[in-house]
């Protein structure tokens, strides 16, 4: 019996950040699905345990969390096993504000809620998500001009890096011009084939849709 | 001479976060604003220090940090006294998710990028505003019905009150409903009178507004 229960949805690029960590510091964990499709985060057995409504939410000892940042911030704190921030007080700053630019200032702006009360049609939905995202990821691609390497990085996996990867996904389901952004396509690419990001990517989770 | 350079506007509500636990770390730096009206942020020069062109930027030993989140997390590894979050790591955890609810559900949305993208029309951006501020505020609200005390967290202040104070200054600038919000409120007031609060508020800026 693990300690752990991950509350998530297969699509949630916040809840794929969450499993990337959880397979990379090979922590077992309890897995249940909650389908945003079906309004199942707004279920007031649900809103017990994350009052807001939202996935991914980590259950330990009887506690929730909720929020991708935090959780994996707790994991890096209480895990510290395959370390996801460097030791170098700048580094980790610099890794910080590359998550910043996804986590704040890309994934928010282009998400199912935003997208819904932004307009009813899904073409005018798809002109703000591409935007937004197309945007963001020019940004992350400068600020790595002078860190890249095997990751965002140099060659460690960092939080950023659990940023990036899914924040990429979407860009591709929303035709972001990717030549643009070598340096996030590189990455992509390389980081699909390692089997702690495949297991933890849309497609290996209970009710994925093809 | 201070070691820290502190780039920053006025209004920006995540430029407030930084200047305030500056001044309850009692740390001091040089202020230089960054006229966002004017679009000094997209200056050549300045996007030398921040490549996506963003306030605040901290620069130390010649080196540049931008996210304001990253900021506050290097400022409390790099300048222990005062901390601004609990040493408990669940603690520290559920801190944390206080701010993603403002720093990655909340202020991202409604921030003047965003806003000039949906209309030109000042009563449809002030309807978007008013609406993710209230969503957002009604998250944190729920979220510290078990935690609250003085501040947002029992009676240290944290990381979460750096956010959130900004966040309801911008709420009253929208007219939010903030009956729904008494804890929010409350802590609103309660900070605002502080003096490492006040100094580090809009109205006491270089280049601020009446």
């Amino acid at each position: 019996m693990s300690q752990l229960t991950l509350y998530h949805y297969w699509r949630s690029s916040c809840s794929w950040r969450v499993r990337w960590a959880l397979e990379l510091k090979k922590i077992p964990y309890q897995s249940v699905a909650v389908n945003l499709l079906k309004n199942e985060q707004q279920d007031p057995v649900y809103t017990q345990k994350s009052p807001a409504g939202l996935v991914p939410c980590l259950e330990f000892g009887g506690q929730y969390l909720s929020e991708s940042i935090a959780i994996l911030e707790w994991l890096e704190e209480r895990y510290p096993q395959m370390p996801l921030l460097p030791r170098n007080l700048w580094d980790r700053a610099k890794v910080r504000e590359l998550v910043g630019l996804i986590a704040s200032d890309t994934q928010p702006i282009q998400n199912l809620k935003v997208l819904k009360f932004r307009s009813s049609d899904q073409k005018e939905r798809a002109v703000w998500a591409k935007h937004f995202i197309s945007e963001g990821l020019v940004a992350y691609e400068k600020a790595i001009q002078k860190t890249v390497g095997t990751y965002s990085f140099g060659g460690q996996i960092t939080f950023a890096d659990l940023c990036l990867i899914p924040q990429v996904y979407n860009a591709h389901r929303f035709n972001v011009d990717m030549n643009q952004l070598p340096y996030c396509e590189a990455i992509y690419q390389r980081c699909l084939k390692l089997p702690s990001c495949d297991a933890a990517a849309p497609h290996n989770q209970p009710g994925a849709q093809p």
